[in-house]
């Protein structure tokens, strides 16, 4: 099967590898020609291959690193989700976001589906809790 | 505001806490009448007041105790995250089980929607991985 969870937690390793690579050529690789990506939740939904092309072509060229906080989760369905810190140079230092992925996979194992969660006051600066 | 990150996140610390109390009323007060739970994920919604009582009513009994690894997370809507392990009994000694809850709330700041993520490949028993 291309979307168990071993082939759903592989590509979500592969995602945090490839972004902290700055290579957005490899993170979109992993995405499907009509997947959808909502970061973060509350927010437009992105859709389609050139707007997730252009979401990730900005987001790998901001110095932004991702750090898995937990082993990947997985389930029963064809869905996996990253809690991760995303640190970040922002105005005034150095600043983390605190994030989880939710991750859907399609039956070529492309993720067809991503929804990030995260709100304003998971921004958290330098030496702040 | 009864569904903003500050609610969500102080009701899942008190999901946690009520959990690891063994009190069941206390976990489904959090609930809204016709809210859902799918625990795990690609398995059987439970749905409304009866099933999800009869749900946190046994869940409660088992001896699980929750351990949160990460802060909760927010989002620009109305759902908020939870990463956690649950430390259990198993049958061959003590194991856990690594989960991510997604949650959604109402306008009355009530649960309504409750989505477990974890596979097969997520219990681990003590001493491995």
């Amino acid at each position: 099967m291309s979307n168990d969870t071993e082939h759903m937690k592989a590509r979500l390793r592969e995602y945090v590898e490839a972004f902290n690579a700055n290579d957005a050529a490899r993170v979109t690789a992993l995405f499907a020609d009509n997947a959808t990506v909502e970061d973060p939740v509350g927010t437009p939904v992105r859709r389609g291959r050139a707007e997730i092309d252009a979401f990730f072509g900005h987001a790998t060229t901001v110095g932004a690193r991702l750090e898995l906080v937990a082993p990947p989760r997985g389930s029963h369905a064809n869905a996996a989700t990253i809690t991760f810190k995303v640190h970040i140079a922002g105005p005034d230092g150095t600043a983390h976001i605190d994030v989880t992925d939710v991750m859907e996979f399609d039956a070529y194992g492309k993720i067809v589906s991503m929804r990030a969660y995260w709100g304003a006051d998971d921004y958290h600066r330098a030496g702040a809790a």
